[in-house]
């Protein structure tokens, strides 16, 4: 049953070094009782002098190329964990194109590669292919859509995908503002100089992407999922989420349309109802919510990246491989129309200077565009030249809610660009 | 890769309903497209002469004694969802015995008969054994435990595992009384016409029991855990929980003890903390909490019973099993001792006459059982005769606090046994 694993490990850094860690020290004796060797032969590495926080055994040699683990015949199993998608592309590729297994955590290769891996692996088809860590770190989400719903039928997909986005809205919501928890989440590391990809939403388009595909068999390209970021939203947000008994989340969702005809992809916050289990999910914790035939609704919460919870999901996928339980990596493909305009109730803010008629013109503008109002909260006013206050609608289209917005930005009472978004049903 | 599977299935119930419902209609094209031949040849049923609430195609036979399903010799698959531990043995140790795989939701037989099944499975190497509908319907945790913690080190597992009795103690929150739940619970089908193994926790020790085999390998027997079912929670508990800012829930728990050495299992009502995952699952939802070196802390929420959640659950088996993807059912048994007087914070209630000299009294127990009192509460007195009032207290062990509840009985205020049970920490 169980095969033997040479590994070659692509990345020696946070991920590269807790699986090694994992595979070489602390489970040593599991993989031996599984009575196939495994070990990791070679580790690729940028930088060969720079000193690694984990010890290397004998028997693993660090290299300074990566051609050297594709070229050596004897490494049957190939784990990229060196992030990027120019080179990781090449190793991937290059990796199944030899016929070795891949194990990789490289979401953003997989969301840009996603038909040409499809298509290069039916060419290889005595290639196994793990990508557990590519989503939510640490929650088994992929495996779980793999294995556990071909005898349901999903038909919607949400959840909070990023931790640093997650942790900055959680601070945000004990009252802190943007810009102080950016600060504080990039000194603690969580979040990069550059936080573009976490705060606007790219990380999360990525993964939703994936489990879209895991879930309905259909590619979603990336440039194609409607993505709204966190870096609009105030903490005065989190003053009205509360008058409506809900908060603010980040959420990636895949919806199907009630016909199951259209798949709609989309990344934005989200209003969330507080008894809802995705508005309790704080800090980096990340959550994926599926709604089914069969199981009506299920949740996963578990650590969203951090070394050890990523190495676990690489792990799994060895230890399957070593046991010869890798099962088909993707569903069958299947074709569907992308629906960019989804229904919801919304949530909107306007920013306006105080003057008579401003809820007419703005009742005015939403029957233009068939949004029906359903409520208009106003905090107290302390600047009658630079007053927030909400709008909340009925179910409407992002289209016709995209319009409002757009009408509301050219009045003349306008201080800037409506920020609008759906609420979690 | 897939084999043909020539399923008997053993009982024609719900879940049996359910399962014939999505292998042989809903999925059908689903499994044909796994390449391998899926279908159920023959149904053993108590009555045929039964309106059965599902169609049952040609090529099924129904058949009245579930040993014209062991000996056919077609049949290579037994799914029992027949119940119960007599006949139930009989189908799934004689299914076994003739090389047939299996697949059962019993998690009562496989309580009762863990190191018996251990060993015929050892015996009979080929049969592959699926269990997944046995604990928490439409969870996958025993998949996920048995693939996806392997890398990694357990050292708590705790969930709400009962459907039927977190139903009631919902109920209880919002105000409802014991007895009216209870009622409630049983118009609704959800509680049977004898709750007890339900409110007495006997169902979540047989869960718990699985659990800890799978996260620890130990075998724990049902009557080694120290079970304390909901009968005695009254409503007056969920208020002092509120003064507490939590809620009370019957969980499943097993630990290991902080030296890795020791395994304290147990069945308890828990005080849960309102930022608790737990705490938010409400209804018949079921919610498992697993601890773990490399994930911190991991939770799977989904519902814990009924038709279509357990038959999607011996769906995914059965699907594993025809792609040959079924691994170790269980892992490498473990010995280790088990230690029931675990340590905890602790809640408990005292029923009193009011009189002088109570509260020193209460006091002077608790230091002779070396117990430090953390704070008492008092609700609102209405009958100085009829009294609550709540002791909670810093980490004790178990059986510190029954010989302060046993000493605390005995004295000349008591109006009954005081009922205590842990903060979930």
């Amino acid at each position: 049953m169980s095969s033997s694993l040479i590994v070659g490990l692509v990345g020696g850094g946070t991920v590269g070094g807790g699986v090694y860690d994992i595979v070489e020290h602390t489970h040593k004796d599991f993989f031996r009782s599984l009575g196939a060797q495994v070990q990791v032969k070679r580790i690729a590495v940028r930088n060969l002098k720079k000193q690694r926080d984990f010890s290397v055994a004998a028997h693993t040699e660090l290299v300074g190329d990566w051609r050297l683990v594709l070229d050596d015949p004897e490494i049957n199993t190939v784990i990229e964990v060196m992030g990027g998608i120019t080179e990781a592309k090449e190793v991937v590729f290059g990796a199944i194109a030899k016929g070795k297994h891949v194990i990789t955590a490289n979401k953003a290769l997989l969301a840009a590669y996603l038909p040409e891996i499809v298509d290069l692996l039916k060419k290889h088809p005595q290639v196994k292919f793990g990508y557990e860590a590519a989503v939510c770190g640490g929650i088994p989400i992929i495996h779980t859509l793999q294995n556990d719903y071909l005898g349901d039928q999903v038909s919607q997909i949400l959840g909070i995908m990023n931790g640093t986005t997650n942790f900055m809205l959680t601070k945000m919501e004990s009252g802190a503002d943007y810009g102080q928890v950016l600060a504080e989440a990039q000194a603690l590391g969580y979040a990069e100089a550059d936080p573009t990809a976490d705060v606007e939403g790219h990380d999360v388009q990525a993964k939703i992407a994936l489990l879209a595909k895991l879930a309905f068999g259909v590619h979603v390209p990336s440039d194609q999922i409607p993505t709204k970021g966190i870096s609009s939203v105030a903490s005065v947000d989190f003053e009205y989420a509360r008058l409506l008994n809900a908060t603010i989340k980040l959420l990636g969702m895949a919806q199907l349309s009630p016909d199951g005809k259209k798949l709609s992809v989309a990344v934005s916050p989200f209003i969330v109802p507080r008894e809802h289990p995705i508005a309790g999910t704080n800090g980096s914790t990340n959550i994926v919510n599926i709604s089914s035939r069969n199981l009506v609704s299920s949740s996963y919460i578990g650590p969203g990246a951090g070394r050890y919870p990523t190495a676990n999901s690489i792990v799994s996928d060895l230890v399957r491989l070593a046991r010869g339980l890798v099962g088909p990596p993707f569903p069958v493909d299947r074709a569907m129309p992308l629906e960019p305009d989804y229904t919801s109730r919304f949530y909107i803010r306007l920013r306006i200077r105080d003057q008579l008629g401003v809820i007419r013109v703005v009742g005015e503008i939403a029957e233009r565009h068939g949004v029906s109002i359903y409520a208009i909260l106003q905090n107290p006013i302390s600047d009658p030249n630079d007053i927030h206050f909400v709008v909340t609608t009925e179910p409407a289209r992002h289209s016709q809610v995209q319009a409002f917005a757009d009408d509301i930005e050219k009045q003349d009472f306008t201080k800037g660009p409506p920020l609008f978004f759906a609420f979690l049903l």
